[in-house]
């Protein structure tokens, strides 16, 4: 795969690896458990979608300390020479239980649990967080889309202005993940199987000179799968000039698929360019519209009845601009026979190994959420978490990117209405049961 | 090197494929120039710091499509087998003129110009989009990190958060750009040679049980390069534990290089632990501070007297939270003999090929910038943007990141402060030169 190259396990921050050599003079080596988890929601953020855990399994399978990597970090001359050969024949050999990858999820529920020996479980928290953190934002974010478009296509746009090219590529399968029709981005395509999409920008009309001469060589080229971009100069112009090519091309048997707005004023454009293609018998010819959308903007279009038929959704879907980050950290919660948990203030943590139970109405839809101990059982509750790696290995092939976003649907369609309101004002009830809360005070410092 | 991969040519949008078979089909072979730049100020920013251009000249240099691209275009059913034949044999063959990375720049003022044949320069856009507008985005926020830190030492902290892989590492690769002195980031460290840096987490002090076990145990493990982290229970506390510590490591003839802080009000705490150590005699111990800095909470907290030598700064600066995206476009300017320009609403641009001209003062600071032809010359302006691609080739070996760092450093001296201001209300004046003024009321639409 072009996209999964090796990072290796120096995409770390130095600290993990000053704390291993710290941990290895020491003989730290008891099994360790780390929580990650989301401690707050973003404002106007009241649930997430989890995402990027394909990339941490690989990773982990294949961690390994390269002759490169040892000397570099020989010639950093922090490091001990019997370390670095330590090292350089680690493997990571712990246990991974998950959330599934298109699973809801709430603030403070356990995404993943890792249970390692201390070195291992210790120096892959920086690829996690970044990993998990950023693609599960991006998800989330894709999921208010999704709901706000009420079943109108969205197209991710947003290879552009994505924060570097690892994340226009995540972006591509978290979208997609979260319920995206499609994306323009040709790697991720490739690379994930998602459909792909995009016909003409302004500067091919430019290049045409007009738009009439534009749309007539498009047709020429793509007779079944032209949309032509109709606001280059005018938009009420350019959509006459997509009538006059779209008649030609009916009469060679073929059919405009759409035509595609960018600028302007999106409701009342929309409206006239559809009575346009309507008054001339161009019912089947799709509105596209692009540009500036989010989840709020395709609320807003749609309620105040734009015509609008899919949405490109670029920049502020592809970088989060709401929430560009997400408070996610990797904490402790067990080490050798000992709960862990800290008390920096507002930076207190749940010591012990976790489990999230999901209840359930009666008609399926979600109840409430218990964050328990692992060892816990609740009849009535299913465990979210799932063993999906055990001694370094994964325990089974990982799911397609077409199951995960079945999971995802599937989830979503039982997740009550009232907290996909985009204001996420309602919160949803996530408890800590009683045996997780008393374990709390007794735990050592 | 392993972070520079081959992305390749279907790192893109479609719509730059399906663009570039409808100008094979018409033949409209001739030679274009597209411009890129930033249309508007994010909120509270008045300047830019050029980055990227390296992984783009890269990129440039070594584009083709292979065997599998070509299989998967193909497998799309959506190009013709001559078109396909073209690409696999397409080469960049075109010439980039650049800002140098770490030149200071402004909103309309191309950063890069691309002449090339038409589909060449066309199909470039998505990768130079998103490769110089995230750079770009976090060099400039780092130089209003560093210029509020008034020369305290800046470590990038981001890593963990960061939006996905690439982010981190480039984010590493910025912040140096524009001055900070050293990364967490290990891998950054490897393939920049950016000096790295880090100590250890709360998960280090929490495996040991506590703060003087934990100290003691990691000074025997790096004598000469130990930070404490002090405020896993109370930071008072650890404060004291941490002289404790260090008094044994002085008579050991080793020095305790610092303490850090992760949470609580860094003002007042870093006040009384600087107390603290001073009473022990310890006034060579700097304090650290991370948790939360940007450019504004460094100015803070440096106006109201915090005691801190240093800090490591994070996630709002590795995701560039204030202003997460650019407004960066890439826009025909030329095509064949004539200009071109864009007049969608809002969204105007400046047909021509281009030259930014720069006045100076007498004193050597900025006075004014004129966005101007390329043909233009102004005996006192100097121009910005320089030859570094002929044919598809480099003209002469990049810079090296010390270099380039240098470039900045000399550039920003010479800025002058009333620009600096964090409210960023003052703008840099930038004119357009009556030529290129005149030229575009004449422009063919």
């Amino acid at each position: 795969m072009t996209i999964n190259h090796r990072l290796g396990p120096l995409f770390t921050d130095l600290y993990e690896l000053t704390m291993a050599a710290g941990y290895f003079d020491r003989r730290l080596f008891e099994t360790a458990t780390f929580s990650l988890f989301i401690r707050n929601y973003p404002p106007q953020r009241n649930f997430f979608v989890a995402a990027g855990l394909q990339d941490c399994l690989y990773e982990l399978e294949s961690l390994r300390f390269n002759e490169e990597d040892i000397s570099f970090l020989s010639d950093t001359d922090l490091f001990r020479a019997d370390f670095l050969s330590y090292l350089k024949q680690l493997r990571f050999t712990g246990d991974v239980h998950s959330l599934p990858e298109g699973t809801i999820f709430f603030a403070n529920e356990p995404i993943l649990e890792i249970t390692a020996p201390l070195i291992e479980a210790q120096i892959v928290e920086t690829f996690l967080l970044n990993t998990i953190g950023f693609q599960t934002l991006i998800a989330s974010k894709s999921a208010r889309c999704v709901h706000s478009a009420s079943g109108r296509q969205l197209i991710d746009f947003s290879l552009r202005r994505t924060q570097g090219h690892d994340a226009g590529i995540k972006v591509a399968r978290s979208t997609h993940i979260a319920g995206f029709d499609g994306t323009s981005n040709v790697l991720a395509g490739k690379e994930y199987g998602i459909p792909i999409s995009g016909t003409m920008a302004h500067s091919y009309v430019q290049a045409f000179g007009g738009d009439f001469e534009a749309f007539t060589s498009y047709a020429d080229t793509f007779p079944n799968n032209a949309v032509f971009l109709i606001d280059t100069f005018d938009t009420l112009k350019g959509a006459s000039e997509a009538v006059k090519v779209a008649r030609q091309m009916k009469q060679k048997g073929h059919t405009l698929r759409g035509v595609r707005l960018d600028s302007g004023d999106m409701i009342r454009l929309s409206q006239q360019v559809r009575y346009f293609l309507d008054e001339a018998g161009l019912e089947e010819v799709k509105i596209f519209a692009s540009g500036g959308f989010d989840e709020f903007k395709i609320n807003q279009a749609l309620v105040e009845g734009a015509a609008i038929d899919a949405f490109g959704v670029g920049t502020s879907l592809g970088v989060s601009a709401d929430a560009p980050f997400a408070d996610i950290v990797y904490k402790m919660v067990r080490y050798g026979q000992r709960h862990v948990r800290k008390f920096s203030p507002g930076k207190e943590s749940l010591g012990g190994k976790k489990q999230v139970f999901r209840f359930l109405q009666e008609n399926g839809f979600y109840l409430k959420d218990t964050i328990g101990l692992r060892s816990e059982n609740f009849s009535s509750g299913s465990a979210l978490l799932e063993p999906v790696m055990l001694s370094g290995r994964m325990i089974q092939p990982y799911p397609t990117l077409q199951e995960i976003r079945h999971h995802f649907k599937a989830n979503f369609a039982v997740f009550p209405n009232e907290y996909k309101d985009l204001s996420a004002r309602i919160k949803y009830p996530v408890e800590v049961s009683p045996r997780l809360r008393d374990l709390q005070p007794t735990l050592l410092a």
